[in-house]
């Protein structure tokens, strides 16, 4: 999969960061992924039908979105010889591309920015919907949770999760491709919002292992319930074991928010 | 397609006023239909597969929405010779109903509730994104019209319409199984609200004709956009002619959202 070996090649002069929104209910996750159809795949193969590079462009996205799972503000770049008409871009992109993809913004930034390595935080939020019967119209975009919460004690237990951490124990193994193996990461901002008839949870990091944020909402979830003390959390910290740490949300109520650089 | 009688038999003791809301995006219509599925067909397919009625339960629903409209407040009552369980019904409909179709209340109600002559007022509303790029997560509940609005000229306009009014102009012929031949109706509120990249118009009105609401906004929105004068509203009114009023703006921009009783 080493695609970027095109991206050191001389010829390549532009180098351009788009923003995109993606509705992922039916696709296999961001990542291009042998027998599946991957959001990242879509949009190259939309992008290259006009921008007619004499080899065809790769996009790299910042965040590696999971099957299911949504972005209304993922970061991508990709590198081209050609000038590219940024305002004719958008018209042609969202023309091509299926209307679950839209890419809301282009611009040209230097050689040196790359959507991942160059990101200083990023902003995932999950939705949880409380209501004793579920709401047909984002029922693809939250985790119906029929349960009483104790909101204030997940509010406690989101504290021990802030700061630098070994998150091993909210990580599923790394799937194919990812990248990483240091398990320490920085999570500045974990807040638990009410909202009507549910809970909003808004992580900001400097990254996120695979899994981590929905492993660590299905803790908050079960310490909300009653089912696992707050102080748990601290115990399976330290066993650095995935294992203790019970079972992730579903996808689809997670969003990749925003990407800071 | 008589299936009223029924509901005139004696042995019917109870009548139950329920409250739906439905993505209406995999459905033709509210109404059932020879060869093709209708929201009222699924839901008294479902309820019958529990209450166990000694004849099938018919539901008569107190707007027919059209392909691809959806409803919040949708109210539809049915008739049974068997008291039922009101709490337990809810999770016995929603666990049985697809998900895009919940059961958001049930209440008995007396003999004479009617949920379509009973009705005092019907609110609609349709929305419309107005941004540059359509939002991939609300593309199926708006229509996404890419021009510059006048809004204010859309709001002198929608006054023209407040009232009791002959709207045979604004109404497409009634299809199968529509009722009424009188074209008189009284429009009480017609709102245009601005709202993050777009607009919401809101109408209550006593009753609403085949395509009512899908022609009106199409006309304030050629206003809108300069294609149309606002004072042409009286001319269309005055001509009795469905031909002059332009074309319907489409379906899932409109949502039923509350019937007052």
């Amino acid at each position: 999969m080493n695609k970027n070996h095109n991206l050191l090649s001389p010829e390549y002069k532009h180098n351009y960061k788009i923003k995109i929104a993606y509705d992922g209910t039916h696709y296999n996750g961001w990542q291009i992924q042998p027998h599946s159809i991957s959001i990242q795949e879509v949009i190259e193969r939309g992008l290259n039908k006009f921008l007619k590079e004499t080899t065809p462009i790769h996009i790299i996205g910042a965040g590696r979105t999971d099957t299911g799972v949504h972005a209304k503000g993922q970061v991508a770049h990709f590198k081209t010889q050609k000038a590219v008409d940024c305002f004719k871009f958008l018209s042609s992109a969202n023309g091509i591309l299926p209307h679950d993809i839209r890419i809301n913004s282009i611009e040209e930034v230097p050689a040196t920015f790359h959507s991942q390595y160059s990101a200083k935080s990023k902003i995932y939020h999950y939705h949880v919907h409380l209501g004793y019967v579920d709401d047909p119209f984002s029922r693809l975009y939250h985790y119906h949770f029929r349960a009483h919460l104790d909101i204030e004690l997940m509010k406690k237990g989101a504290l021990l999760f802030l700061g630098e951490h070994d998150f091993t124990s909210f990580s599923n193994s790394a799937h194919m491709g990812s990248a990483s193996k240091d398990p320490i990461r920085n999570l500045y901002r974990l807040d638990i919002i009410e909202i009507d008839q549910g809970i909003r949870l808004e992580f900001e990091g400097d990254g996120f292992l695979y899994k981590m944020v929905r492993n660590i909402v299905g803790v908050l979830l079960e310490i909300g319930n009653g089912k696992r003390n707050y102080e748990d959390i601290k115990r399976i910290f330290e066993a650095r074991d995935r294992r203790l740490a019970g079972v992730a949300v579903p996808p689809q109520g997670l969003f990749l928010m925003k990407v800071n650089y």
